[in-house]
């Protein structure tokens, strides 16, 4: 028998195909693996084939090639950083100048690095990276909100394999961002407490959809996932905006690590999209909304279905993803 | 420069990247024309592979191979018809049984054909095999909509090659029709007018964006499509649901033929997806919601900012979309 399930925070719906039951090995994604053929701009050497560099990371070194980590503009940006927003309308319709940061974060000097198999310290190195940037570009009036993702495999739409992230500053508050902050505060407003906070609460005394968590951090299946192994991190103390919890990144990286670990060791370095949900410049202190990381698998083709409707069939449910991402 | 655009119905935002410019012939998919390889369950002589049918349409012959389209259910179905809704609650969470039909429409015996290149005539039944359908299944008081969608080629997802379309019967309007709904009533609320029938006059009166029309439908390129060639094909005068106009669907047939044909004609036979969106049982006959048929060439990949963010980047305008399918 499958089973609808209702996502509390955004109020998606998802169909769980419980009787198609799919497990890791049924999915058998091309693995990620073989890397490093070929011309690669972001590697050790080629930093000439960057636009200019907006900041780095080094071990002390005035050496051009020393660097641990490096922040460039996009080159093919989607947005131009010059520029007024210039809102207008054309009739019913509503545009704006394209204006908005486009950042890539180049997360380590070695193409044979992943996120999940760099140093400690590297993956560290990329929160601190995040947090620097953010702090930057905030100052930018023209700017509402910043949204960081990562995507890595072909088949997640990354165009480089090298690891890296990338940054778009935005004039604009992204809808689903936004959809989730206007559900948040609802709730805020009847329960006098932060929705994901009571979900953190409620998922530990459930315990069957947590997959690991440390003093800060806890890493949960959804209850209502989009797609098979999908995995939200999320700081377990109320925190509305990313930013070092005790001046630290140490227990991010290390939860990121384990479950992108975990990932690649059930579902054979499977391509996936990583990004975070945090609140926007403008009210980034609240009590309402609750940052956090979501991971995305890419197991599974995305068809007419979903496009459509806006809701998801899923052949594995979160129980069963908990279960074989504990086990390994 | 690139810009931002807000579609006025659902409140997407969506980054054209105007400076990239991509033209039909960037995209290069892969073409869709080779079938017909292998034992296909949809073929004529293979009915009995096929779980027992529900309805189908006939040349007036009582051989079992004379059919001319074909509705059955679904062999893995996302949903199960029998069973009650039992919506219950796991503290914060909402579920139900997966309550709902699954059907597909055969919609020609012969292999080779695609909805573009069927007979007219055949493009006809297709319709009136789905609003008989549609019409039988919403005498089931369990079921809130259905949801229409067809999948052409692997690349969007589907998993048999042969001709078809997909019907969901569900206990749930679908989340993305629910939000159309929601800013349809708004809107009308505020001008007292359909948003789908302005947004119609105002394309007719900039026609920039108008890509063909008989009397009773339109197609146009909507002012900020998620993808390349995004399209949509809307009644001209006021339909909140789907259902036969002036008592035939020669006209819709006809109008999707010829958008399905451009598209393969300069797109080189694209994967696509095609749904639906109407009103939902409850609440068929209403001023303020027009339904509509949209069209998604898969011709990008959807990465991780689109995941995160429920907003997209297109590098095609709809004005130079417009441009290329009016020409052919």
């Amino acid at each position: 028998m499958s089973e609808l399930r209702k996502d509390p925070i955004i109020g998606r719906w998802v169909i769980l195909s419980t009787e198609r039951g799919k497990r890791p090995s049924d999915f058998a994604p091309p693995s990620n693996t073989k890397r490093g053929l070929g011309f690669c701009p972001f590697c050790s050497g080629n930093e000439h084939t960057t636009p200019n560099e907006i900041m780095r990371f080094h071990s002390g070194n005035s050496d051009p090639k020393d660097w641990t980590l490096r922040v460039v503009p996009n080159k093919f940006p989607a947005l131009n950083v010059e520029g007024e927003l210039e809102r207008r309308s054309e009739g019913m319709f509503g545009k704006m100048n394209g204006v908005g940061a486009h950042e890539v974060i180049i997360e380590t000097p070695d193409h044979q690095q992943t996120f999940a198999t760099m140093s400690k310290k590297a993956a560290e190195d990329v929160f601190w990276a995040f947090y620097s940037r953010i702090s930057d570009l905030k100052k930018d009036k023209r700017f509402k909100y910043a949204h960081l993702f990562k995507n890595e495999g072909v088949a997640s739409g990354a165009s480089l394999e090298h690891s890296h992230s990338q940054l778009i500053a935005l004039p604009i508050v992204p809808k689903r961002v936004q959809e989730e902050i206007d559900s948040a505060r609802k709730y805020y407003d009847f329960m006098e407490s932060c929705i994901f906070c009571d979900l953190i609460d409620q998922e530990l005394f459930f315990k069957n959809r947590v997959i690991t968590q440390n003093d800060n951090f806890i890493a949960i299946s959804p209850f209502a996932p989009r797609v098979p192994f999908e995995t939200w991190i999320l700081p377990k103390r109320h925190e509305s905006a990313f930013q070092p919890i005790d001046k630290d990144f140490s227990q991010l990286a290390d939860i990121v690590q384990t479950i992108l670990k975990k990932i690649n060791t059930i579902l054979n370095v499977p391509p996936y999209n990583l990004f975070f949900h945090t609140s926007p410049f403008t009210e980034e202190q609240n009590i309402y909304y609750h940052w956090h990381i979501e991971i995305i698998p890419r197991l599974t083709k995305r068809a007419g279905f979903e496009w459509g409707s806006g809701f998801y069939i899923n052949p594995t449910t979160p129980e069963d993803a908990t279960k074989f991402l504990t086990e390994v």
